[in-house]
């Protein structure tokens, strides 16, 4: 391995950085030569670490630069669309963070490029399925290990919420989490949403509806139920129990080190999702540039990220509306099958 | 302690024979005096294992035996009114099997009965209320360890169901439990009830819908969502895990002994409720032995067995009609404060 | 049932009060008919609550007291052998808290007496014995559920301990918990005992020796390892891993609820043996009263107790000496067989 | 980073080859430029699946090979210190697979040779403290979360040992990884080993005693005991309890994922340390290039692997005497302070 991965990333803030750390620390074979953000300090504050880097305030001009070998975008969702297409324009191979677009339009828009191109290059940031636990659920589920499945319990927990975080990102921004790992464990299409709301937690933002219930159908008869709970005050926490014929699986307990001291046995609750998806992330980057570097992806698709707008779309309907909502789906494409 | 209670047991099935065994070998301080079962047969054959104590095939007639102080129902559930209406003729204090009747309707004949004596003499058998693990959750909500209840999510599987178990029982007889747990641990109304079914297990009998889901919504707002699932296979497992403003509790898990052995590691699961809750149901019969001499009652009332009805029957049109369903209850009597 | 066994307590200290508490709450079949203390305003305190039952200084005038058919022997260690004695001498069936005796001289005293009755009639109060985690493990092992025992490795924790308590209590008073449990897990007598010590814990009484690691060899060649720690701070703690040829088996625990709350996960740990093993004390009264009532036993013998007090004493001369010695037991009579 | 750290992989057996498959793939920065092993079709194998790599017979003709900068010894243990030696004779960077050499008297020849050097060159591969539970662990201690330790309760079991395995190899190949860890883990040294055996489990290999329970005693007054058991039968298990004067920390239960089925709930026990340890031998071979590329070691170091072959003689020692025996350690250079 002689050479390196030149990668320009899009978005300068919490994710972005967090990807250039990965980079330069525990992902080999990859160096970053570009880094984007509309706050050109930051994007120089950020390239200003790395030997070679150029800092831009249009992600086109960065994606444009040269030793651009690969595009790794971090921006906010609704940038998204535009910073793939430019990738894809240049026949580059993407990682996206999710959501590859706010909204099932934007997607399909993605879809009809990469359909021109006639091959996948765009890989969405569902970082779940890279975790090991994960992992071991989807092998248990493959293997039959508990027969067919009929029904995930998840919880999605966070400690607090930020400040600008709504009811409806709950849906859109967490429970699309769960709909991504929902539709890559089962191997099958969400086809209706239904959201049920608990009297809020003293701990939510005046007129923020947290905790919620969100009831997903799916086209094999599995249902799932997500418990999403923004303001738990507790710690960050990611649960999934599956129930089959055979069999239940449960992963997410993250019992790893049991304390007792003070009259009480356990131990920690991770506090962030960087602490209990730090592998998940090192994994995917890892992944992905090993795959980019032979111009593949090696994670979900954009189908998978338009599957999850669009279930995302149901959702946001279906916590407006109080009742049960199908989910409309494009036929699936011959590329991604 | 010289004299010991007199008590008629009004079934001489499962539960009965059952009942039967406890009195004599781990509840002190009474005595099976008569026995009654439509089959006169097994009656005797309950009846020949005590000292004294008579056979009948009547539940009147051994209500009405002599030295009958107390008396314990454990007949099927069509049978429980007129059963209990007798015993409340004499006065005498009642341990009834759940459900206290089938339908709201005899519940409330059942209440006005009692309201006549104007002191509460019937006890339903709830005899989660009993098991330590229950009890532990109760103090832990009560003192507010977890602070205000958002969910309860409830596991409640058997290994199999028996040939005569339909659709309908797995609400009727098998949530039910939930419903009263519920109520008891948050001290809160059922309002209403949504039933959804995923594909139905392959174990399960010709057009049985089992597993099914059943979500309560309750007068505080709490959202109570029910796996009820009866052919499930691998044992009897009831779990519920408490969900509030400031954390979550879990009880069920059953992990008293970890076992490593074959390249596994964990333990064995309950097969059937009566190992489960053999202490519950021991507790539940030594509580109310101690309060009948006494002429009260230790446990769940008319009104909690009055509850459970109602919201048993909502569910089940909820189950067929596949849309949510208010429940309707009656002003609580002040008797039932 | 129409009549209850008369049993006379002696020793009404904390043991004594819950025993004589027990049997009025949770034990059926028995009354308290005679008390005996030093002490006699405590004897008459306790009696108080009693109907019919009289207060004694003198332990031989409350075993000889009118209605006696069994004696509870709650006193502290010394004053057991001269009570067994006097129960024995009038034939009546004893339940006596552990030790027997603190000496093996005096166990085999009380052997001698109950030789020449020809009939074993005291149990000693090994509660653990009739602990449900120590039963499963029992059943497990005798079962070959894990093949042939290698190891015990045991771990007895108590929060502080009293003032009185001694570096050699913390092998006869506690670590005798452990040779029982092994003794009887295994059905094997013990044949050598080694005690190291750590630095002693900072919250050790000055000149205690607190925590120290007991090594106890087997007749079939298990080695068991027993942490006894009995300032632990943190609170009550008897856990016990077997591992055999085919597997291991822990028990202890306590894992049954399970709370998330301030970045936590976990549970209570128990404060007290009498909480902990509070169960264990009720099963064996109760087991107890129904065999004494029928002149049995349903428990260790006095072979037990005179194995442990052997046990006991060459632990005590293993940590004073600091090397490995070994236990001289005599020939085991027919009777123990 | 548009270089990459040259690698001489001394040793192509199971291990060398593991560590050329992680600086392929898991690993970035590095590559493999020259392969030894005695067998030179097996070295020629290994290298031939790398560009650019030279094979070997002749370790030190590997490391005199034109782009090495570092060097991996996975040879056996006895073949280390020749090949340290020419390392260092050349001032390169060193990971050398445990043991550093098999006797201290080996350990002191290469520290004399770090010492005139003037600084510490080569790292000993004690993964385990790459591992993420270990890791924990130490900073719980370290953090004082328990207080002073006083006990390490340890569980080293394979499923089955290789037929060339011997009784001192369960000492001085197994054990050595706890008493690298404890060391570790406590910041003391050992400073006594006892060693008893059981009765050996029926499927240890005539001759071999196995398991056994091996006792260290520390600098700072801490008991060590250590269950190591290379034919427990039911897989891979590394398990370490600390008990510290404010409480206790358990790792390595690995029960990160419930499944419950036929009866029973728990997981897979782990089969080989391949799988157990996977993620600290890649996070060991990440840290160690990335301090190579800098001259410098990021992990044990040469007085630790010095300490272990300490350790590990008195334990052979005791374990063939059947006493305690004192270990002796020469005095520390300041250059591993």
């Amino acid at each position: 391995m002689s050479s390196t991965l030149g990668i320009a990333v899009i978005g300068a803030g919490k994710m972005g950085s967090d990807h250039v750390r990965r980079i330069g620390r525990t992902v080999g074979g990859a160096r970053v030569v570009a880094v984007a953000d509309p706050d050109g300090d930051r994007a120089k504050e950020v390239a200003a670490g790395l030997e070679g880097a150029g800092a831009h305030t249009d992600p086109a001009a960065a994606i444009a630069a040269p030793g651009v070998e690969a595009v790794l975008i971090a921006s906010p969702g609704a940038a998204h669309e535009e910073a793939v297409l430019h990738a894809l324009a240049r026949e580059l191979p993407v990682l996206c963070e999710k959501p590859l677009t706010p909204d099932p339009a934007g997607a399909l828009r993605v879809m009809e490029a990469e359909l021109r191109l006639g091959r996948r290059l765009v890989q969405v940031g569902f970082m779940r399925r890279f975790d090991a636990e994960y992992e071991r659920l989807k092998e248990l589920l493959d293997a039959g290990g508990i027969g067919r499945p009929l029904f995930l319990h998840c919880r999605h927990r966070n400690a607090s919420s930020p400040a600008f975080f709504t009811s409806d990102m709950l849906i859109s921004d967490s429970v699309v989490h769960e709909v991504d790992a929902a539709r890559w464990l089962l191997g099958q299409e969400v086809t209706a949403v239904t959201v049920l709301s608990p009297t809020a937690t003293a701990a939510a933002p005046e007129g923020v509806r947290d905790p919620r219930f969100v009831l997903l159908e799916t086209s094999g008869g599995v249902i799932v139920d997500v418990e999403i709970f923004v303001n738990c005050g507790f710690g960050y926490q990611v649960q999934c129990e599956a129930v089959g014929e055979a069999g239940t699986a449960r992963i997410g307990d993250g019992h790893a080190m049991v304390v007792q001291s003070a009259g009480r046995w356990g131990g920690e609750i991770d506090q962030d999702f960087t602490v209990r998806f730090a592998d998940a992330y090192d994994r995917q980057l890892r992944r992905w540039v090993a795959a980019a570097a032979r111009g593949r992806i090696a994670g979900p698709d954009v189908w998978d990220g338009y599957a999850a707008a669009a279930v995302s779309r149901a959702g946001l309907t279906a916590a407006h509306s109080g009742t049960r909502t199908a989910v409309d789906l494009v036929e699936r494409p011959a590329l991604y099958h």
